[in-house]
């Protein structure tokens, strides 16, 4: 397991950019990530949460995730830096990767 | 696949009483039921999740829910009947079930 390491600065900069590329944006009134993914059906929504559950149990680090039907609204934060730390953004990787099917 | 049928008048009653022993209530804005189920962690709650993901979608039938960690809070409602059906008490009694390890 990594130990989440809390973006600051340029880093976080960067990294917010790149995701903000991918449809993430920052949470209203948390310090999180947050993006809404919309699927073809529910098979297609929840065969992709299961497979983001793998890669979440792996990483021992846990989305935050409301699942109706087609869509998921996913929220990442991490709590022991109190912050978006490098895990967030993993995850947040491995989810744009898996919805593209890949 | 069963068609809905909304619950009214005394069946909706004992139904909605029979739910609240399990910790079911109705929800706050909407003609729904609500639970917070809680679990001893991700994988038990994600294994829970996947168990009531195969059963929804064989009724055509989903919740929506929202998974923190190992806690997850379940809306039922249906939208063809606009209200409370027997396929909502029929998902949340499965839930139960599964969440007693049975």
């Amino acid at each position: 397991m990594t130990t989440p390491q809390k973006l600051t600065g340029e880093g976080r900069a960067n990294a917010l950019a790149a995701l903000a590329k991918e449809g993430w944006r920052e949470a209203e009134n948390r310090d999180a990530i947050t993006k809404r993914f919309e699927f073809d059906d529910f098979n297609d929504a929840f065969g992709w949460m299961t497979r983001v559950a793998l890669v979440a149990e792996h990483m021992n680090h846990h989305p935050e995730w409301f699942n109706v039907y087609k869509t998921v609204e996913v929220t990442l934060t991490t709590h022991d830096v109190d912050g978006i730390s490098n895990l967030d953004v993993a995850l947040a990787s491995k989810m744009d990767r898996f919805a593209r099917g890949a």
